[in-house]
C-alpha cells in the first residue's frame, strides 16, 4: 500500500464506544496548490483542509484518515478518507457544509455512514492509477498543466505491448524510488490500460491514458512506470520498438534500467475499492 | 468589430515594399496569466510575449496585429495574427522557433505566408466564441479555473430557447459594457449553440456550452449573453421559465435588464473566419 503509516491508528476500532459514528467520505480534488494529500509542517495539505474545515464545523478537532496518499502536485478523482466523530449531523448536511466551507479545488462527492470498522487503509483491496501525456505537435496550452506535455511523438503501440508485461504479481522493486522502505516490494497489477482518448468536444487534444490497477503501489511506482512507457514509446517511434525492455527492467529489480520518474500534475487517483467492512 | 482601434494602422498596405513578406499565424492560448491579448504598459500580454519572441527570432522589432482583442483571462483555441517581414525564413522554421521560445501558455498552430494585403482585423467577417459553465453539484475542482462553476442547476431548454432569440441581425446594445463607444451596435448573430457536451473520458464533468458566431462582438457582449442566459436557466430552473425575455431585453436596448458580465476565464475565441484576401 502507498500508505502504511498514518496519523490515525489502526487500534481505533479497540477502543469502539458507541455512540461514535464512522464517516466515510469521497472526494475530488486538484492537487497544484498543495503538498500531497499528508499533513505537513508549514506547507498546504489536502488532509489538513479538510481536518480544519471538519473542525470548523463540528467544533472539536477532527483526524480523518485518506486510503491513499498522494504526493505534491498529485489529482484525485476519487479519494476516500473516514473520519470518527459523536456529530448526529445528517450525511447530506455534512456534504453541503463541507463543500461550502472548502476552497473549489476540494470537493466532496459522497459522504456516508459507515460501519465503525471501516478502515480506509486496511480495507483498500485495490486502488487504480490515471497518467495523461500530451504527446502533439504543438501542443495544447489548455491542458497543460494537468498532463505530461511531451516534447516528441510516442508510439502508442510499443507503450501498449511495453505495458501488457506489468499485469500480474511481480517484484516491482525497479519502480520504486528510495527512501521509503516497504516490507515487500511485490505487488499485483489486476488491470493495465494504454490508449489514445479523444474528446467529441474539443475542449482536450488526443492525449495518451495510462491506467494502472493494482492491490497497491510503491513509492513512485505510477510515475515511474509512466516514465518507462515514455522512454520506450519514444525508442518505437524511431523505429527502435522493444517493449520487451519492459520485462528485462522489471525483472532486473534495478530502478536504474527503469525511465524516469514522470511528473507529478499529470497524475490522478481513480478510484479506491474496498473489501471486507469496505462498502 | 472587437478590435476597431489597433496599433497598426490600417494603410500598411499602401506603403507595400516588394521585399516585405506578410505572415499570417493561428494561435492558442491559456488567458489565465496574461492581461488580455493587447500590449499594456506593465503587465503582460499575448500580444507583447509574442512580439517580443518574434524580436528575438528576427532581430529587430516586429508589431502584430491580431484579429481579436481578448480581455484578459480570455481563452484562444484559435486567435488570428498577422506581421511583415524582410526575413526570408522559411515558415516551418518560424512555427518551430516561435514555439521553442515562447512559454507553454501560447502555441503556435500554423504558419503561412498570405498575400500583403492580408488584415487580420479588415478582413474578418466572423467570430465564434465559446462559454463554458459547471452547473453540477458538487463542481468538478480539475476544470474550475476553465469554465464558470455556477452555484445552482440551470435549465437547459429555457436556455436553448432564449438563445434563439439572439439569431439575426439586431441591436446589442442591451449587451454592451459602456466606455467603448462604437459607431453602431447593430450585429449579426449568425449561429447559435446551447447544449449539454459529456466526455466519454470524464476528463471534465457534463457541461453548458454555449457558442455564438457573429459578424462582430460588442465590447463584453459574449460574457453579458452568458449571464443573461444563466440568470434565464436558473428561473427556467425554478419553475418560472421565462425564454422570451431575451427578446424584451434585446428590444430594450438597455444594459440594466440584461443579466450580468460572466467571468473571463470561462470565455474562448473558438474562431475567426476571413473574407477577401483573407485565405
Amino acid at each position: 500500500m502507498n500508505n502504511e503509516k498514518n496519523n490515525e491508528t489502526f487500534s481505533t476500532a479497540a477502543f469502539h464506544r458507541p455512540e461514535l459514528r464512522r464517516i466515510k467520505l469521497e472526494l475530488s480534488y486538484d492537487g497544484t496548490n498543495y503538498n500531497g494529500w499528508q499533513r505537513q509542517k508549514d506547507v498546504p495539505s489536502v488532509q489538513e483542509t479538510l481536518e480544519t474545515t471538519l473542525g470548523r464545523i463540528l467544533g472539536k478537532p477532527v483526524s480523518v484518515t485518506g486510503s491513499g496518499r498522494t504526493d505534491a502536485g498529485v489529482h484525485a478523482l476519487k479519494q476516500v478518507a473516514a473520519f470518527s466523530t459523536e456529530s448526529r449531523l445528517d450525511t447530506g448536511v455534512f456534504q453541503r457544509a463541507l463543500n461550502g466551507f472548502l476552497p473549489h479545488d476540494i470537493r466532496v462527492l459522497r459522504v456516508e455512514e459507515v460501519p465503525f470498522c471501516f478502515h480506509p487503509i486496511a480495507n483498500a483491496i485495490a486502488k487504480r492509477y490515471r497518467y495523461l501525456i500530451d504527446d502533439n505537435r504543438p501542443s495544447f496550452p489548455l491542458t497543460r498543466n494537468y498532463c505530461w506535455v511531451y516534447r516528441e511523438p510516442l508510439d502508442l503501440r510499443t507503450m501498449q505491448q511495453a505495458a501488457s508485461f506489468l499485469l500480474g504479481e511481480h517484484d516491482f522493486a525497479c519502480f520504486q524510488t528510495q527512501g521509503s522502505p516497504r516490507k515487500t516490494t511485490v505487488r499485483t497489477v489486476s488491470d493495465v490500460l494504454v490508449e489514445r482518448i479523444h474528446d467529441p468536444n474539443g475542449l482536450y487534444p488526443p492525449l495518451i491514458r495510462i491506467e494502472i490497477e493494482a492491490n497497491g503501489f510503491l513509492y513512485n511506482m505510477m510515475r515511474t512506470i509512466a516514465g518507462t512507457l515514455t522512454l520506450l514509446g519514444v525508442e518505437g517511434r524511431r523505429g527502435r520498438s522493444k517493449p520487451e525492455r519492459m520485462k528485462e527492467i522489471i525483472e532486473s529489480q534495478n530502478r536504474a534500467l527503469a525511465g524516469p520518474t514522470a511528473p507529478p500534475h499529470a497524475l490522478y487517483l481513480v478510484d479506491v475499492r474496498f473489501g471486507v467492512c469496505g462498502l
